[in-house]
């Protein structure tokens, strides 16, 4: 796009915003509080986690956000998750919502809190507590989106921040966001909290229809390990103070759902790039399904197999796993009719090993650090793609010792 | 059972029935190639793969059974699978059954093949015709069920053999099995072989009804990690030489089936015991589901769950990750019903940390080689338990290097 400009520093160039993060002692030296704060309130949407087991914050912050689909203050705190911690973890998390709307002086119901971390801990309140007070005296005079995105890394390797701007006639829009993930990562969310901010005018439905999609489109093409937690979310808070207002289905709404699928896109995959123990970004596209629903939970099969992503780690063109995992993933297959490649190197034709294409070649062609997998069903139209990683041994390392 | 006896030898001590293994060349030094010969054609039944990526000699194996639901041979192979190999793989494996047909003096309807290894290559014809030619010398002069069971693993790390007998009158019926695992692994089979000889006379669909009733019970109870191969049967044959007549519904053939059923498990939880890299046998059980149906989803999401087996290895006692597995698996669980324990020690009450059980407890309860893990939601009638291990650095040792 000619007018969108890529930005660094995620939270802090969207007008009205700041944020910041900082150590309250859940974790010994590391940030483990954050807060994202908007001036005034702001319309608001969020994606919540599908797990049956949800955690108290996500109830909550639900309930908060639909009483009025305006948000003004999220604070999250990553180390416990405040999760299968029953009546009295609901009440924690409601109390962290009441102190933190006292401190910050803003309504209680437009608080969202979050939480990651070890399940089945009560929240160590009296330090949330004043860590949140100590927050609310930063903000908004000093802000840092850095800060606040190291306070929700759990196992996560590097920050996440993008944002972007784009104009429009004098004016201009920002688009920022932050996101954790890193195992536990699938669609239908995961332990991934991702927050980001927009100084669009826009009205809270629209922006929940629009924000539904982007996340279809980014945060739910994303899997790490298969398992997806009982804590996370995905809000995004839109305050107008841009003075740009999109009405759904104007040019300027064609721009930000553009940029805001472009930021979501991009959230996504660095959780992929960031999974446990990742040494390699995977892309898994397969086409040519009977429909894009069983393209779709093909694409997932492959990239949750375990013997799959271990190949991928060993960098081995073990290609029969992936037609394996079709084969089981329970879609409709014609063997004799399905085409592979990697990294645009065709592995497999007619579901059998693609003639004159020999062992070095296929192997070269997994060296990158990025792959990318095309599987051609060859029996219909349907398309989908998903992001993923391999399996390495510091998967298991992390994952062994973690609570 | 009073009358039963476990033995040594696997087949070896089944009338009529011979085996062995040697090396033909397909791999290095280790055996590769098995045949397990009746004297006289036997009344069989299979269950074979799910995967729609079915392997050639599934596929002709399955054609030979049903032609008159007898079997007199086995001819099975390690090192290539023989699968996506498309009409040269069925030609292939034709030609494996008719060599072996012509060398052991059967008809080619009574020989089945199977094959396990890489996917994607072509058999070595010639290399298998000569070791045919070889076995068809050696059986059934000289046997060795431990030769053939060797000729049949892949990763395994030892081989799996079992055999009980039990008396009727003054008559001895036998019972024996081998198989082979140890990735792969997953309901509706796997990357797994195993046949089953007795010398019951017994009708062909009758055997086929206990048989797949039995396989139900043990083999589909199995994951090592969710992924299911192309090219995996399970065989029995009963070739009669006992003199003991079982019909259905008989008191002898509720014998039979019983020693059966035993067999059948102790040869499936020896798949998980070798599961690829395991430390730990782990056991899953899930009851107090709305259905059984449910408890098995329930118990199957937490057995394949990464999180869930890395923390197993570890020995981390964190009961989050099968709460979280739960609430994600789609069945029905209210969170604050559900309880769990393992090895005998209650982790989680009402949804919460069970109150009174401290951390250095948890630990030491997961530090057996089995362990025993059981879930009851507490809303319902439905139980069912999965045979399952941990996921090591063995694994991913083992999977990222071995094609």
């Amino acid at each position: 796009m000619e007018n969108w400009k890529i930005l660094e520093g995620g939270l802090d160039n969207v007008s009205g915003f700041s944020s910041y993060g900082i150590n309250c002692g859940i974790k010994k030296e590391k940030n483990d509080l954050a807060a994202v704060l908007s001036d005034t309130p702001a319309a608001a949407a969020g994606v919540f986690t599908c797990n049956r087991v949800s955690a108290a914050p996500v109830l909550v912050t639900r309930e908060h956000l639909l009483k009025e689909r305006k948000l003004q203050l999220v604070i999250a705190n990553s180390g416990v998750a405040n999760a299968c911690t029953g009546e009295r973890g609901i009440e924690d998390a409601k109390k962290m919502a009441d102190f933190a709307a006292s401190c910050f002086k803003v309504d209680p119901h437009l608080v969202a809190v979050a939480s990651t971390g070890v399940i089945g801990e009560f929240l160590p309140l009296s330090k949330i507590e004043k860590g949140i007070a100590e927050l609310s005296r930063i903000l908004p005079t000093k802000k840092s989106s850095r800060e606040a995105t190291k306070a929700i890394m759990t196992t996560d390797t590097f920050p996440k921040e993008r944002a972007l701007s784009f104009s429009w006639e004098d004016k201009t829009v920002h688009l920022g966001g932050i996101a954790k993930g890193s195992g536990m990562i699938k669609p239908n969310l995961a332990t991934m909290l991702s927050f980001i901010a927009t100084d669009l005018d826009i009205d809270a439905l629209a922006l929940d229809r629009v924000f539904r999609e982007a996340v279809d489109q980014s945060f739910n093409r994303v899997t790490v390990d298969g398992d997806t937690s009982t804590n996370d979310m995905v809000l995004i808070l839109a305050n107008g103070k841009s003075g740009v207002e999109a009405k759904e289905g104007s040019p300027v709404f064609s721009l930000f759902r553009e940029a805001l699928f472009w930021l979501t896109k991009e959230l996504a995959q660095d959780l992929a790039r960031d999974g446990e123990g990742a040494t390699k970004f995977v892309e898994i596209i397969v086409r040519g399904a009977k429909t894009e629903e069983e393209a779709k939970r093909g694409a997932f099969t492959v990239a949750e197999s375990p013997l799959v992503k271990t190949a991928l780690f060993g960098e081995d063109p073990n290609w029969g796993r992936i037609m394996a995992a079709l084969g089981r993933s329970g879609i409709e297959i014609d063997p004799h009719k399905v085409n592979l490649e990697i990294n645009g190197v065709t592995l497999v034709e007619g579901g059998m090993k693609a003639k004159g294409v020999g062992r070095e070649q296929s192997q070269e062609a997994m060296k990158t650090r990025e792959l990318r997998i095309i599987v051609d069903l060859g029996i219909g139209e349907g398309e989908f793609g998903v992001w993923t990683c391999d399996l390495s041994f510091d998967y298991v390392r992390i994952n062994s010792h973690y609570s």
